[in-house]
């Protein structure tokens, strides 16, 4: 079934111990569309400006991305600049020019309105509140946030937490999140706000699923999937975007939400962020193959499993 | 068949959010023959005190870990006082008193010197050697060291690498070990000084076993094992020597080195980890039975298994 993705499209200017881009095709919307395009269909919501051509354009559709649903604003862009060159897990940001993504407010297309799978991206949590209640029908209603709404608006935050069923955050946002500094507990804390389900994304060391008591009917373990030990990670940008396309668009390509099949959309998540890092901006989720991804699968398996 | 380890025995001090306890049983050795007792038989060398009463000793050797090869010195035993109040996965040492451990000097008693597994705890690494060289006819031999041998021994410290057959360090040892801030990197920087196989901690994360190409003849694939989400880490002392001694301690009980037994012996070593966090000092290793451990691999399997 179809994913609807709202969140930021952006030119990304990179700059790592491998090497630098400028101006590359990124955004939060646009890696969780490119990883979940592998598995289903995709739905994007943003705002692009000016600058923003029929070639970039060409690079969602040449994955079967909908793109009718991107607003062409008169201005620029959205820029950011950033650079990994002493820390691989964190970004340090040179320039942020939000140009038309400041004024964004997301409408969704009458055709889109009734999607059932729902990714609300990085964005203020008044405007994911926004989406979510313009589509009250979806059946999995899923967000991504950050250490700046985390700060600056916890009210908003918290409510729109009560209206979505899972949330994906790492480390450091769940503990912030919680005002707690053991991982699993302030797990627990951040359930107790709303979400069924909790991924917190451990960068280098995979994710872990946690689950609300009898969320989904499936049990109250949490489930940990790795990450690929790997050796040269090009440009770690967008790779928790990657995993919630990988994530996600497995989840709505099954159209069902059982253990197993979020057992296996961890891994599918992990295997998107693995590909993600591997290249600079979108290049690797675009150059990928099917069979490439099932190898990777197997690859997590075999990482992780006794037998 | 059985392990020897040659490691501390200690008197510890120590300070949680969960409350304190003074001069309780420990040491590296100790903690490691504890957690590996539950898997084969365990011989210990080590040095104590005059304060090392027999209701020490019998903590061993209820758990029928053989004790000859414990040196009996005029003086008091080794004592550590330290807490982790801010921060569970650091200890902020108080106090270090080596006492008649400043003057260990490892003998292996002849009945013990063929005893075919070996475990060097993190002691001098000229110790190490000479542990090793008393033992030439050991068919594995198992490391562990620290950043304080790192930074003020590295040339002994890399000569005693060529004799290991596996090391167990954390994160942050093995990147300074390597002088290299990716992890797969390290590893492989840390495998070209001599070991067959090196794991590397993660602590809350779990663990990864690494391979030299070719190593016990069973593939290049690093493997990895979760680490249990515990809310109440109640005491973090002792993990990794617990996880060493259930990892070790489950190798020597199969006798062989199967790709499968290194497997299954990395998730004994995170449930032995586990385990001895839920209690202060030894107590919960002491307590364990071997149903205690089965249920809680199955938990590590449900944990990180598709199906």
């Amino acid at each position: 079934m179809p994913i609807l993705a709202v969140g930021s499209i952006a030119f990304d200017t990179i700059r790592t111990r491998f090497g630098a881009v400028e101006k590359v095709l990124g955004g939060s919307a646009t890696y969780f569309a490119l990883a979940a395009s592998h598995f289903t269909e995709v739905r994007v919501i943003g705002v692009v400006g000016d600058d923003f051509t029929r070639e970039h354009e060409d690079v969602l559709r040449g994955r079967g991305i909908r793109t009718e649903g991107i607003e062409h604003a008169s201005g620029k862009t959205f820029h950011w600049a950033g650079e990994y060159m002493e820390n691989v897990n964190e970004a340090k940001t040179n320039l942020t020019h939000l140009n038309v993504f400041e004024s964004f407010r997301p409408q969704i297309p009458r055709d889109f309105l009734n999607t059932d799978f729902l990714f609300l991206g990085n964005i203020q949590p008044q405007l994911q509140m926004d989406v979510r209640q313009q589509m009250n029908g979806a059946r999995l209603v899923a967000a991504d946030t950050m250490n700046y709404w985390i700060n600056n608006t916890p009210r908003e935050l918290i409510e729109a937490l009560r209206n979505f069923d899972m949330l994906l955050i790492n480390d450091g946002e769940a503990k912030m999140l919680a005002g707690e500094r053991n991982l699993p507990a302030a797990a627990n804390k951040v359930l107790a706000m709303g979400p069924k389900a909790l991924v917190i994304k451990h960068g280098e060391y995979g994710a872990t699923i946690f689950f609300r008591e009898g969320a989904f009917g499936i049990g109250r373990h949490p489930f940990r999937a790795p990450a690929l030990p790997i050796e040269e990670v090009k440009d770690p940008t967008g790779a928790g975007d990657s995993f919630a396309g990988g994530f996600l668009g497995y989840i709505a390509s099954q159209g069902e939400l059982s253990r197993e099949v979020l057992k296996r959309a961890m891994f599918y998540g992990g295997v998107m962020g693995s590909f993600a890092v591997e290249d600079f901006g979108t290049r690797r989720l675009q150059s990928l193959s099917r069979e490439e991804i099932d190898e990777r699968f197997k690859l997590f398996r075999e990482l992780t499993h006794l037998d």
